[in-house]
């Protein structure tokens, strides 16, 4: 376990945003679980947790897995404690634990839903009713808030429901051989089997990850029982591939069905993998691993291509304008990142996860933390996106909270638990997957203290101070260098070192003897480039998406002249990088091209080319999109 | 009215069509309508009237709407009657006229589904029941049957349904204010008005046409009365635009709503317009037809941009793949652009018809009269089209009959009359519109033969012969000649003259004393084009459409390597026409332009730009397509 605090000094573009998640997403995301604020669509998840214990009377208000949004509160709470002490914060959320414990069935159980509102249907519809992913987020704050705190309370109520599922699930006759119809605990129980050190929750998680696809198929009896009634209504007809149960795990070759399903999923496959070197696992990891990133997702690292399901469409149909590119589905897509590297240090997972976090997680959030986004298409056109019954999804300005409040939560929570996904370390080994300011001590080799400095992505020049607490001690320190980049450099202690040949998957290693400080520097020359899809994105033909580092950028209308279609990139015109300013979009740099504006207004159709116009594009990181008031968006530009 | 007659020589492209459908699609669509089709969605249609007549016992089958199939194949079969006298044929319109007639009501009501079905909510659910459509297509039935034939048995029995509705609906306190659902029956009572010289149908057409979108709107007064006792469900959702009763129509002028209901709604304005004089209605066509035209068309000339509702979307959104483009509002909007010429005799609203007719009507037909498409996108992907949930609806191969079998029919009758959109006649002058093969009689100055012979498309001579019965009389003789012909040619009788001072609103006018016999040449160069899209069209952004004369054509995946979109014209590069091939889907000229085939398969995405393979892209007329197998299909292609 890293130990990384945050300090008040500038920690660089993600120790911004921890601080933005810690002092205004998680203070505000409080406020709308304790229906405290009035413009936001109430939540009533902290109220059906108090009727649920008996502090309070009234009705189960919400969705079946409200219960879930509370739950990655208080995991992103934890986070942030962990990196920021605070002990106002950490008594908020011992309040909430406390009524939660107060919640327990004395058997167990624990959903506020089935408390409430129907107590004889407990387990009955594995498929819609979300009781095991509600339990698999509670369980994962309860880790997160014991490793955060050593409070024991929240851990142990979570260890019985957990003992609870184990008693009603699994092969024995008298159990249900079901499985959860969103993924979310075998995740958790991996967690808490570390956490509690107890092997049986682990093999829960086992259970649940076997079990899922093989036949009879447990939803069809499961449907058969409760005689085809729905609480949702068409999850029926959404078939097996929706929650991936259409095949055993081992079998599943394309990411299929609803994305953040099947990526919580395959996380936690990649995760148990890990764990027993199960190769037939493993290899069904690597495969959807491909599916999902060769071929069926966006260049912002976005997920699900059509809201029809929420789900993945078939290989190379990513359509800009009508993307689902659920924020839910990018941290899930991390969470898989995560357990893949769990398997195997490779840098271009790293890469992924990298382009997913600037791109996927954070444009779901506006730039002061206060608005969402669900949705995440990759074009946005005023009066079609959000209008437009095919564009009604793809709203083009972010949301205070939603009736479906999944997002806001996740992306809190992934993004105060960042140094998670940042460092990797062993007895004697750290990996430095992702660069984030500021200090983590790690536990190698008897503990070593990592201080990143830099101002990535908006500069190239990466230097971490590595200093031991035992000096002399050998360990082999493992840093990414990202794909995109052609020409990197490296220092040690201001002297050059070779790249070529140091380089392995993806990472650069330091293997030797380290004196109490040495400084390690990164030089990443961060120059834009034009960015092609494969031949058979049908969408992208002809067009070009502008990268400079991780940073996807788009156009707005904001910055160019509408329509954005008709702008074009000149051929060969490079794109530049402009100085950082501080004052654009939180702190950000433009580019800008070389391109024409094609004018053709004779009519609808017209036998007359279009007349060309000169005209400098200006681009905007995509993250930033949608923070200056309405505008036309779009990521992939006619060249 | 015209007396036009099919020989059995060869009179060109349209001729073939139109013995394709007396011989091949009218006695199918009869067996179809009669149940006799195994391979077919049983239709029912005729069953349901010996029903409702007491001649057979058995419960109603099909959609509310299933009496308008049967009457569009009468009046399809008339109008082939009409060209081509046929005992037989004749003897199975008189024995299904026969049934219809002995369906009627005492009081004239007749409708199969209410009859049979609901006999208490005759006129009670106006908006969604269809009743005054299926009234209005069996009028023009009848008045096209009696116009073919001069039999009066059928004419009478629909004067008595329309007898009825008259008094049914009007403004006096007793009668009903509504108005039809689906607009249709007032182009047929304008129709019936002059085939029985009674201003009655009139006056009630132009009822129906003054009286929607007025307020207190009948539809909201309606739907509390059956207390949202819907049909079909959801058609209240659509909103008052679904059916164009949002506003007085002298008020619309966006084309707006599902574009079959609007176009039926448009064209029977225009007409009524042109027959009184009336210039706010004059106005508001003319503000619809730009709206549609210049704003809302695929260049096919289909209409209807969303399958949501079936409806227009909004400006310059016209989606390739997922486009609605019904075959039904094709023919709706031919019906609108003859009542636009009924207005003003104006080049542009025929060349109009002209794209929609042989791009937009006729594509919805198998090459050899067996298949019909509902749909018609542009962009068509094997895997996709017709199997993802947004592209459901664009299926990539013809259907032998539909559920809602609107189409087949509907085009059956437009090709089958085509004579009344080639030719307008009145005492001192021929206009012709469109280029039909074969010989025309017409009534101008006591009446003028007018033989018409070229291989138009594919060949740009055309030549026409007219002899007047009275040799010496005067008339003038107007010829379109298409806007997308640059350097058209004419001659009389052998001597040049010139075009230029000549033409007047897209029509070549010549005024004389006729002789007994003259020859009228037109030379019109077929050169192949590229037509750009207005820039405000994002998806064809980059994109070029190849046309020759009148002919839209595209790229199949029969032709060209797939994908179709990683396919480029090479800018500059001309289309070359091809040698005209018999043998090739029926007859026709191929296109042929260099281009590239864009190769990046480089991963999903890549920094690398694509390379380039020469290749040489070949294309067929857009109305061919889906007649060799499932193939990839693209009109708009990169340039």
């Amino acid at each position: 376990m890293n130990t990384y605090r945050l300090s008040e000094a500038g920690d660089g573009f993600w120790a911004r945003r921890m601080k933005l998640v810690r002092d205004t997403v998680v203070p505000m995301q409080h406020a709308i679980l304790e229906n405290r604020t009035p413009d936001a669509e109430p939540s009533y998840a902290i109220e059906n947790f108090r009727i649920a214990a008996g502090l309070a009377d009234g009705e189960f208000h919400g969705l079946l897995f409200q219960d879930s949004d509370l739950a990655k509160w208080i995991e992103a709470a934890a986070y942030c404690l962990k990196s920021s002490p605070d002990k106002e914060l950490e008594r908020q959320v011992d309040a909430v634990v406390d009524i939660i414990g107060k919640a327990q069935q004395s058997d167990g159980y624990l959903n506020t839903y089935f408390i409430i509102k129907e107590p004889g249907k407990r387990w009955t519809n594995l498929r819609e009713c979300h009781e095991l992913y509600c339990a698999g987020h509670l369980i994962e704050a309860a880790v997160a808030y014991y490793e955060a705190t050593g409070k024991p309370a929240f851990l142990d109520t979570m260890k019985r429901v957990a003992d609870h599922i184990d008693s009603r699930f699994g092969p024995a006759p008298d159990q249900l051989h079901g499985y959860p119809g969103h993924p979310e605990i075998e995740l958790a129980l991996i967690r808490l089997y570390h956490a509690a050190n107890e092997p049986r929750y682990f093999r829960l998680a086992q259970y649940f990850i076997d079990q899922r696809g093989t036949q009879p198929y447990y939803y069809e009896e499961e449907y058969a029982r409760i005689k085809g009634e729905e609480y949702f209504g068409g999850l029926h007809e959404l078939g097996r591939e929706y929650a991936q149960w259409h095949a055993p795990v081992r079998e599943q070759r394309d990411a299929i069905g609803h994305a953040v399903r099947g990526l919580y999923l395959y996380a936690a496959m990649a995760r148990c993998a890990a764990e027993t070197n199960d190769s037939s696992l493993a290899a069904a990891c690597d495969a959807l691993w491909d599916s999902a990133v060769n071929r069926r997702m966006y260049i912002t690292g976005g997920f699900g291509a059509t809201h029809h399901g929420e789900a993945f469409a078939s290989d190379y149909e990513l359509p800009n304008d009508t993307a689902y590119a659920e924020t839910c589905a990018s941290v899930a897509f991390i969470l898989f990142a995560r357990g893949m590297l769990n398997l195997k240090r490779d840098g271009a997972v790293a890469d992924e996860m990298e382009r997913a976090l600037y791109n996927g997680v954070l444009p779901g959030m506006q730039l002061d933390g206060t608005r969402f986004f669900y949705v995440n298409p990759l074009e946005a056109v005023r009066g079609v996106s959000g209008v437009s019954p095919e564009h009604r999804h793809a709203l083009p300005e972010r949301q205070k909270w939603f009736a479906c409040a999944c997002c806001p939560p996740n992306l809190a929570r992934l993004i105060a638990s960042l140094p998670d996904y940042a460092y990797d370390a062993d007895d004697d080994s750290i990996t430095i997957h992702q660069y984030l300011g500021g200090v983590c001590e790690l536990p190698t080799a008897g503990g070593v203290a990592i201080t990143h400095d830099s101002n990535y992505p908006w500069d190239g020049h990466l230097s971490w101070a590595v200093c031991p607490s035992q000096p002399g001690v050998r360990f082999a320190l493992h840093i990414r260098v990202p794909r995109w980049c052609k020409d990197a450099r490296f220092y040690i202690d201001g002297a050059e070192q070779p790249v070529e040949g140091n380089i392995l998957n993806g990472y650069i290693t330091i293997t030797r003897d380290w004196p109490a400080a040495a400084t390690v520097v990164l030089d990443l020359p961060l120059i834009p480039r034009k960015v092609y899809s494969n031949s058979h994105v049908r969408e992208n033909a002809g067009r070009v998406a502008l990268m400079c580092g991780p940073l996807v950028y788009c156009l707005e209308s904001t910055d160019n002249p509408a329509p954005l279609s008709a702008l074009r990139i000149t051929k060969d015109a490079p794109a530049i990088v402009g100085p950082y300013d501080e004052a654009l979009l939180g702190g950000a740099r433009m580019l800008s091209v070389e391109g024409e504006r094609l004018i053709c207004e004779d009519g609808l159709y017209s036998d007359s080319p279009p007349a060309f116009e000169k005209i400098t594009l200006k681009a905007i990181p995509y993250y930033a999109w949608a923070n200056r008031g309405l505008s036309d968006m779009s990521v992939w530009i006619c060249e």
